[in-house]
């Protein structure tokens, strides 16, 4: 990447190579269509992002609104210590014990991964993660120099977690661990009982770390239940958990997480990172402590008003002829099979050549988020955070489309 | 790190090397025995840290009050775009033309100094820094597997930048740029133009960039102008800067920070760093739009009150025997020579067998500063934070400590 030069010619400096294989957002390579859709006048429903429209709960605004600070100060590099104690009593009432000393505050749970990937692996080490995934574990992983070996899961089992034995034959001397995603963005699976157990078993006879995404807990559906693999007894030492508030309370933009294990190895490496930086955002913890008080009905009224969405996504969708969408367990995402050639290439067609009654759409197409090269060539991801009324114009727009999308299959 | 087991023996997963590492801060060491301190019922002069007592501006303050959206959604990846027009705009007023692709708004400069190195440089990868520096950069540094290769600035100079040819003795082909940070945190000092355009000249002759931490730059004194490095004509593509509404509105707590660049490559890169994490915080950038419009008298008064601080600190330390302290020019910090064997032990021995009328003071090592073993053991850094009558009080202790430490030289 890199020339020395011994006269004054000026040649350009580089990049890095990890700059150069950090991966582009695989919705973000559509951004410049979408908007040359809507310089044509076209609607576009955005079913291509996680950003709610719910609203943030009023406790958690007015608490912006009543500082009463003259001088906004770094917290402790953990976060405060008043809102640790109150996430203390919080995740006791979801069954986690905890102690403050077991929770690092982060700019969102991106810091928190970064930040535990950063703590327990090294340059060439491994982690273990079911595909189709989050696309920016990738983005994490290659800051971090450390690889994501894939696991695939499918459409056809529901995207349940893949036979014990296939992870058992991906582990090398370098793998130090497994993530899952739980429920999981972006297929909206959610692990059950017996599928964690047969991680613990794997994590504890290999001594790898199991790192649990479970953002998305509040969101689970049809009256299952989330178990935190923070619950399972005697994995105390190897679990490390991302938490985070933006889609609890939908305040994405406050960018708090956290990063909680009660290995205090972990953790006091993890604090080396954190005092690094200071202190995470100070006014995003008034808020997210704050909203801990947030009343029972606002979760009630979030909770209802996804599983209408959902139900009425899931059977729109498994409508449309050569459509198979498999109903999703928890978050608001579901994977969805197209009929197509290429969802890459569909995806674009839908923005750039594509309209009905003025109206298209913007869909996340899955090969960003397989590992595998070739895989998800069929199916999008579609987050449910719009209203009922514009998801059925958006399944309407999608139907219309596959009628005269020129790579139909 | 790693051992491998094939029974069903529990071994306990290990941290990485890195982890081990990473730096702990030259100040945290201390904080224990800052705690025992107060519970002894002392009152302790905190002289270490960077947390300015200047209130925020109010206009800042008002515009978290007067929020009117009801959802805090995920800013742009590279920040508001409003808010980086406004910037584009303030920086045009100190003499720097950029455009809104030239700015990634950060979580504070941390952030931007560890995209900027992730951006431009692999492991193993060399910048030049002269020492002492800010100790936070060997945490990004080791974080992101660079290797910081000091370059000794001398206290006897007043700090000024060392003689360019012991910058070009260090080049090596790994060597893939120079850090400076300017107004410099710890030393006060200000480098010349004269100093900037032999750093143009290294730069250019072997193809460097050049990272200029310059977040401290309306904290000028005497008269003496600040020149960005972004006004250096020729050093368009080799120039990255840091910045951050921390100091300057004394608001750290809202952890916004910008990494500016004219040279699209690293800012493409830089890019894909900024949507692996989603966005900077959401609430910082309202607070730091609302700080553009903070009344020039807000500057003035800050300025004459740190003007204040700092002559009547520099002049009472200096009339100590054995105390040598250059007169800073510029930021709120000074680097202070003490007659003592080690500065790390006087620091310690202050808060945990000294006081003087029930007070003590705390107060940085160098030896953090330092990267070369062995230097700073008879330095420290002293912010001058704190209110005029505190830092007499705190000149009284540490007049009293050094005529009874053990270890006076």
């Amino acid at each position: 990447m890199y020339q020395k030069i011994n006269s004054n010619t000026i040649i350009m400096v580089k990049v890095s190579s990890r700059g150069n294989s950090m991966p582009l957002s695989p919705i973000r390579k559509l951004v410049p269509y979408a908007e040359g859709a809507k310089r044509k006048g076209r609607k576009v429903y955005h079913l291509n992002i996680g950003q709610p429209d719910i609203a943030t709960p009023e406790v958690a605004i007015n608490a912006l609104k009543d500082i009463s600070f003259n001088v906004i100060e770094y917290s402790h590099s953990a976060g405060f210590e008043g809102y640790r104690k109150k996430l203390v009593n919080y995740y006791k009432t979801i069954g986690i014990d905890l102690d403050i000393n077991s929770i690092i505050i982060t700019a969102g749970a991106s810091e928190a991964i970064s930040m535990a990937f950063m703590s327990v692996m090294d340059a060439g080490d491994e982690v273990i993660i079911p595909e189709p995934f989050y696309a920016n574990y990738n983005g994490f992983a290659t800051a971090s120099g450390i690889k994501i070996v894939p696991v695939t899961s499918k459409i056809d089992d529901g995207f349940a977690l893949p036979p014990i034995e296939e992870f058992e034959k991906l582990i090398t001397p370098r793998t130090k661990g497994i993530l899952i995603c739980n429920p999981n963005n972006p297929t909206g699976y959610l692990y059950s009982e017996e599928e964690l157990m047969k991680l613990k078993e794997i994590v504890l006879k290999h001594d790898l770390y199991l790192f649990a995404d479970e953002v998305y807990y509040e969101f689970c559906y049809d009256g299952l239940e989330h178990l935190s693999v923070m619950r399972i007894d005697g994995l105390e030492n190897h679990v490390i958990l991302f938490d985070s508030v933006s889609k609890r309370y939908s305040e994405c933009g406050v960018r708090i997480g956290a990063m909680i294990s009660r290995n205090k190895d972990v953790m006091s490496i993890a604090m080396r990172f954190a005092q690094a930086r200071l202190s995470p955002p100070s006014l995003g913890q008034v808020v997210g402590e704050a909203s801990l008080d947030t009343p029972k009905e606002y979760f009630k009224e979030v909770y209802d008003e996804y599983i209408d969405r959902r139900n009425f996504l899931v059977e729109e969708l498994n409508k449309i002829e050569g459509v198979v969408c498999p109903k999703p367990k928890g978050a608001f995402y579901c994977m969805v099979k197209l009929p197509v050639d290429d969802t890459d290439k569909f995806a674009q067609w839908l923005l750039e050549d594509f309209e009905y009654n003025n109206q298209t759409i913007m869909m996340a197409p899955a090969s960003g988020f397989y590992a595998t090269p070739g895989l998800g060539k069929d199916e999008v991801r579609i987050a449910y955070v719009l209203k009922k009324e514009d998801l059925a114009s958006a399944v309407e727009c999608l139907k219309h489309a596959l009628e005269v999308y020129p790579g139909r299959k």
